[in-house]
């Protein structure tokens, strides 16, 4: 009896991926212990080629900016990433090459993580590349930073820079030309060494996949208070500073960095752990009492009006 | 500052669907404290529109199959259902209505299977509805099912009936009328209640989900032992009784039944849990010693030939 593509695929790509507890991928489901005295932390994210990848995306990079978005989640709740599922929906037609390209770039970011897959599920579609994947990790006890605690007088912190992930599309579309903005579009740096020593130094958190404006509007509207930002102090890469598109920086997408509320009080603190990790912070403004809202102020002190939010991928 | 649809649509449908662990949807992730001296059991399956449903199939089946197909694995591998998370991907003009019927359907599961929604992601695509869940269980540490341990003499066992997964696809199309077959297809049974006392009976388990013959050859090759099954003694329904695909029955997908090996002399304990369950069990055969394949026995004793041992999704 001969064994169907999806089992052979399985075994030549996958497997070798596969962490203990998910048992060689040969039973219904992974068993792992987890570690003791420790809480668990799952998200889960959707990419569909189209909407979240280009249709001729390198498979490798394709793979690892969906773990890496999902690693970007674990960095946001301050966990440390333990291992994860996948699901591939794909074209009948797919090519061997694909699923080994996507397969080894899963394994450069296991082994730069130190996470393994546990099980999954591959399965055809009449549609685009489908991909889904579900992330585990563990946190101390109630150590989980949330968005919920941003107090008055808080300042507002980014890690690295923003705006690379909008301006990256464009140039992975060719619609500008730049090789480091379309690196940074493609390719997430998830800052989970920085967000696992943020408890006690974060009174929130979150990380900014739907654009700088939008997502610290959900930090204002889970914390109960308003958010003011100065669009000169939002750091941007050099390329970025040179595509003079401000609006798209604060408001689109892709980013994947952390966005923190932080007490003025340990800001020291902050830089020290940043430092530590090799990350940058950057303080761009501050929470304020009021309704939920963010303010954007420009060089001049005035407020700079933003049409949108940001944008969401059902936008 | 609007909050775009997909923001509106998580809080009306899936808010309410959420566990104390989802921390209402409005994190980056789901944070739980797993139960003390469990392992913890995750699995993950996708569904697609037109491969693994119906594209007119009720969204509330669509999401109970969805559900129930990973709970099955769960079943499977004795683990005890904890919480899920759920990724769909849909077209930008799915109506609200269809969100409103998904999340109905899952709220009726979660009440039957005793699970709550820990997290999750929708995003829009130009294909077909795409879907994907991770279940999350846990197991006493040692006592989860494997399908390694099939001994030479164990009975070959299945739960409830099989067949009916693949004819009632037949039904849901409109190529045969029978509504038993159909709801069979749509909402399947997973057989969790019986998994969850199989350790210490069952030597080896895996749920029948890609066709009862290919299925076994799993068992056989992950224990290294030969199987033969009696046509006549595989329990159909009467309704699969009465249409006379018999190789259909034996090799068709969609049953999410138990296979199960066992000793003999935990026959009448097998009996005993089944009988608590309100799931009946069945002796369909035996496993062997030999090369890990399955031989299939017709009415007068001589081997039936099967073309495949079942389909893949894939295939």
């Amino acid at each position: 009896m001969s064994l169907p593509e999806e089992f052979v695929r399985i075994a030549r790509h996958f497997r070798p991926l596969a962490g203990p507890g998910a048992l060689g991928l040969v039973d219904d489901a992974a068993v792992f212990t987890p570690p003791p005295g420790r809480d668990m932390v799952v998200a889960a994210d959707a990419m569909v080629a189209g909407v979240h990848f280009l249709h001729d995306d390198p498979p490798d990079l394709v793979a690892r900016k969906l773990l890496r978005t999902n690693l970007s989640d674990l960095a946001a709740m301050g966990a440390v990433p333990l291992g994860y599922l996948l699901t591939l929906s794909v074209p009948r037609e797919t090519p061997d090459a694909w699923f080994a390209a996507f397969a080894a770039g899963l394994a450069l970011d296991q082994a730069e993580f130190g996470i393994a897959l546990l099980g999954g599920d591959t399965t055809s579609t009449p549609g685009p590349v489908c991909l889904s994947l579900t992330i585990l990790g563990t946190v101390q006890p109630g150590q989980a930073l949330r968005r919920t605690g941003a107090g008055v007088g808080d300042g507002v912190w980014v890690t690295g820079t923003i705006g690379d992930g909008a301006l990256g599309l464009l140039a992975a579309r060719g619609e500008i030309d730049d090789a480091f903005l379309a690196d940074r579009y493609r390719l997430p740096r998830p800052r989970v060494a920085l967000g696992r020593v943020l408890h006690g130094i974060a009174s929130a958190a979150m990380d900014v996949s739907d654009g700088l404006v939008q997502d610290l509007g959900h930090i204002c509207r889970a914390s109960g208070v308003a958010a003011a930002i100065e669009a000169t102090l939002v750091p941007l890469s050099p390329a970025a500073r040179r595509m003079e598109r401000l609006a798209l920086c604060l408001t689109g997408g892709d980013d994947y960095e952390l966005l923190l509320a932080v007490p003025p009080a340990l800001d020291a603190r902050l830089k020290e752990v940043a430092s530590a990790a090799g990350i940058a912070v950057t303080r761009i403004g501050a929470f304020l009492a009021g309704e939920a809202r963010v303010t954007v102020l420009g060089q001049n002190g005035a407020v700079l009006p933003l049409e949108r939010g940001g944008w969401s991928h059902f936008g």
